[in-house]
């Protein structure tokens, strides 16, 4: 992806959190990457989107120094960065605080996969971070909030692969997302905060409700991912 | 219903279904049948909804073989077909993941005749499906959807009349819809997302709600269908 | 009132009710009453709102025979008519099943009056009629309505004045309000859907809440109301 | 500040509640102040924010009387001159009844930080009053709003900063904000509602829930404040 197309696709992608309501003022924010370069484009701090322009993005390398662009980088970019870093299939990173998937988060509560919907996009429950200790906090509290998130797709037995969950929620704080590219990555926040406020209903109706089993995880799961899709127009 | 005129009908089905908030992004679909062909237009798959044109539809015969359209109809298609086959009354079926009645599916539960809007469009509780099985899901997936509505509207000493409710929810999945045009069917979609949300509230604030009586739910029901009905400008 | 200014309050009341959103397709209606002829003016049955034309009205005497007009009034008639009839000093009505007023209805839950909000318009809790009878609900169904809301507001040794309380819920229906005029009558429904928002939110986080002290209900309904008043820009 | 640009600054204000929703009708109110002459502009009373001009808004004295305007002062007017005289590093203030403040302000019920969104503008929970008393009401209601709040921020051995915790619950009432400026205060007043909401969320999710650690609400509160702040386009 060469830096123009990069720098477009990264506003495109915030622009798509505004126009889906997930966006109050100036919280949150979307990112992407060229790996060829390994140039990250990233929304300027404390801007307002509706005066955001492709020449506005800030334009840093893999450890954040600042390569174009007049404006500081988000005040998340570490996170970003080291997401990038981390998990070398994405290609886009988004930072919201949209409602639903925030009061998940602030719950310190998984999202439990609860339905189709969920499995068409996350395969299994999407995960909480631990929450982070007085010395993350007070030390690189940005970089040690990425490490949270990686450290919970390590975790265990069964470490979490990326592209099958693209959505963590940080405890006390809210979700980053990501995907393939910036668009995709603003497309899952979309998706993951309709799944939150759904699963949020979900759990007020059935408190004990477990979530669906395996194999229809499955099913949804690799209906739309995977050499095997039936859905949409791209022929396999 | 010549062909021309149900791809349009299925076209405004389609479009109903954003302009009133139940569709995210590319989810759902609705369809129409023209009996005297025994043709289906059907949503195709994977399409924005803001680009969808008349020649877009897909038209397959009841088996599902396309007859017209260069595209992919819907994933979901034999689920339509199966319910166009077991349901002779019906003209159009709709398939959403509208939030309030996902969640009533996710949660496992029928959503009760709490009130007169209920009764007024579905004649007893929305019914909710059994969870397919294993080999239901690894099976024929999509068929197997509409044969578990199929058996649960056949389950019991009295089967329920699908003009009479005509909506389900399918367990873990979402709600499948109809009525006797795809415009009838958009409409009570639209319809059963709302009563899901009254219910949703109804039963936050009165967990051991019952629902309405028989007599009530008699009367609104058969208000606005049958013979007798005293609603609207028809003269009967 | 003249005739002509009736028919043009009771569309704008119509009108309103859907600006604030407080209708789905045709549901609810608003009618006006000229206390000097007796005549009323109501909005006619399943007529889609946006094409309302003042014209289309249906004006009726107290009885309810047709006294101009070429459609079917509203099948909510009945029960205008006995408001207007038991209420003299009331000159709209409106009918809506806005989702949670709605909703308390079918919970059977009277609306406490929670706070300040509440009591600038309704002097104590909104009340919930008796649930309608078999025989009600298979006789004159829409008058026998209007009758438990008559009795609701007679009931105890306390009557309530319905000017002070300008609004009631319909078990396992829907709410009624009304008010001096029909634009008073809209406000008042409008005002009720945010009350019954705010009071269904507020009884999740505090289900013991048995809202505000009488002092506090005195203060704030006196406020806007008779002699005494200090809130806006009319001179008393 | 100019008086002109005053009364700009508090007419905008009160534009930008409405078009973040938190308004009804005529709801709520922003004033603002000019420390130097010590003249406060605020909204006239039961005016349609629609036909808001900066005419239209009343200029008074710290003492409450009109220096300039034909309309009446907002009846909320004490409250607001009771916090500029109280709180001298405020420099708007902002009452609505939004509906989610309102309904924890309702349950008497303080919203607890339970997040870093929460954290980013109150440093600590966001407070609620003491019900007023019978006697309280029975007076000078108004001014005895504003007395309750300026108790609550004195109370204990910890009085509260008006500017790290710049709103507040009264009791069975709703919220009152403020700023620096009237724009900040209406800013804090968007937020406090997104704030009020998620946290609602949050205690349906977990009840159990106490809120985010004090090392994250140091952190979070002093990133966007003080002087080693790392947020936004600012040099510090």
């Amino acid at each position: 992806m060469r830096l123009e197309a990069l720098r477009s696709a990264v506003l495109e992608a915030n622009l798509e959190l505004v126009r889906r309501g997930l966006i109050l003022y100036t919280f949150g924010n979307a990112s992407g990457i060229d790996r060829e370069s390994g140039f990250v484009a990233i929304k300027p701090s404390g801007v307002p989107y509706e005066k955001l322009q492709p020449r506005d993005l800030v334009l840093t390398d893999l450890d954040g120094t600042v390569v174009e662009g007049a404006l500081r980088p988000s005040s998340d970019l570490a996170t970003h960065l080291l997401l990038y870093r981390a998990f070398p299939a994405i290609g886009g990173v988004v930072h919201t605080h949209s409602e639903y998937a925030t009061a998940w988060a602030q719950a310190g509560r998984e999202i439990p996969a609860y339905g189709t919907t969920h499995a068409d996009y996350f395969y299994g429950p999407v995960p909480v971070t631990e929450e982070l200790t007085a010395d993350e906090v007070g030390g690189d509290y940005v970089l040690n909030t990425g490490q949270a998130i990686v450290r919970r797709f390590a975790q265990g037995n069964a470490p979490l692969d990326p592209l099958a969950v693209p959505a963590v929620l940080v405890a006390g704080h809210a979700p980053f997302c990501w995907g393939v590219t910036p668009a995709d990555a603003a497309h899952n926040a979309v998706v993951l905060e309709a799944v939150a406020r759904m699963a949020y209903y979900t759990s007020t109706l059935n408190a004990a409700c477990t979530g669906v089993a395996q194999h229809l995880l499955d099913r949804h799961y690799f209906r739309k991912h995977g050499a095997g899709k039936t859905y949409g127009q791209e022929k396999n």
